[in-house]
């Protein structure tokens, strides 16, 4: 699986479980979300858009994601809402990692590009450094409708979260559901 | 990494967040633990009778670990407490996989052993499969003093829980602690 097509497996309606544990608190915080993947062609305006904020040629753009959630989390009673586009840029000579292009970090409200590599067994590996953070995610699908994240953060060079998310496919799957989604594509 | 060496790093006593996501009722539940995990020599008196109950030649284990737990989880209000042995046992082609005697299953009360594959990324898979049940489980270190794992279960061939630990070594850092775990362990 490149990384086109992770994009393209994402793509859809998922019914999401977000679990952070705090490390240094000893204390984990859950939220419930739906998140909507939207697949964008190379030659979509918003990825033309986020190109030219980051000064790179769209023309090497491999595609583009537009990401939407709608949820809530414990600890506060406000809903988080929000929408990223997500561009992949491939290394030149390494066509399994490259630049990952976002309108909006996820830990921090400013533009900021990230590295993604596609590993051998089809996960998927986001780093992305900030001034003082450092964030890795990995993302992969147990199965076409069953995709799971985890992620873990530094914080002046020591850890401090860590989370992991589960993702239900909502509202039908896709034809090449296996007969091994039932229980959980059933309940969505 | 082998597993020997694997099994060695996870000594110690560790404080450990976990969380439950059960998809089909879209709900989570989280939980602490205390986990102590004490490497044994594979002539150690509870690695020859777990081997002699699988009816297995003691000389083939690698090592054992006798792996104690004392926690809570939010759903009830009883504590979890047990412990069990796990005995590695290489396949003779093989030595990055083989089967993993337990003295119980994690979510059957009988003895069941399981099939481990350590992977080149220095992570640890464990498979276990029940008569209506699978499960795969895979830790790894973040750091030598942060461990984490993940876990999926299917019941009669559909997914139905993943779970989700993050572990913090307690008590002061093994001697090869990075300055990146400062954060991580001052809490701990």
């Amino acid at each position: 699986m490149n990384i086109v097509e992770f994009f393209a497996q994402s793509a859809g309606k998922w019914s999401s479980l977000r679990t952070s544990h705090h490390l240094a608190f000893k204390q984990q915080e859950g939220g419930k979300s739906e998140l909507q993947i939207e697949l964008l062609d190379k030659t979509d305006p918003a990825v033309i858009q986020l190109c030219a904020l980051y000064e790179i040629d769209p023309e090497t753009a491999l595609c583009g994601a537009r990401v939407t959630w709608d949820g809530t989390m414990e600890w506060d009673e406000e809903k988080h809402e929000g929408s990223t586009v997500l561009v992949p840029i491939a290394d030149p000579e390494k066509p399994n990692q490259g630049s990952l292009l976002r309108e909006m970090g996820y830990a921090e409200k400013a533009p900021v590009a990230g590295r993604y590599e596609m590993g051998s067994n089809d996960e998927l590996v986001l780093i992305t450094e900030y001034e003082t953070m450092y964030s890795k995610e990995r993302l992969w699908f147990e199965s076409p409708n069953v995709r799971l994240r985890h992620s873990i953060l530094k914080r002046f060079g020591g850890f401090s979260m860590a989370s992991f998310c589960s993702e239900v496919r909502m509202g039908g799957a896709k034809p090449q559901e296996s007969q091994t989604d039932a229980a959980a594509s059933s309940s969505s």
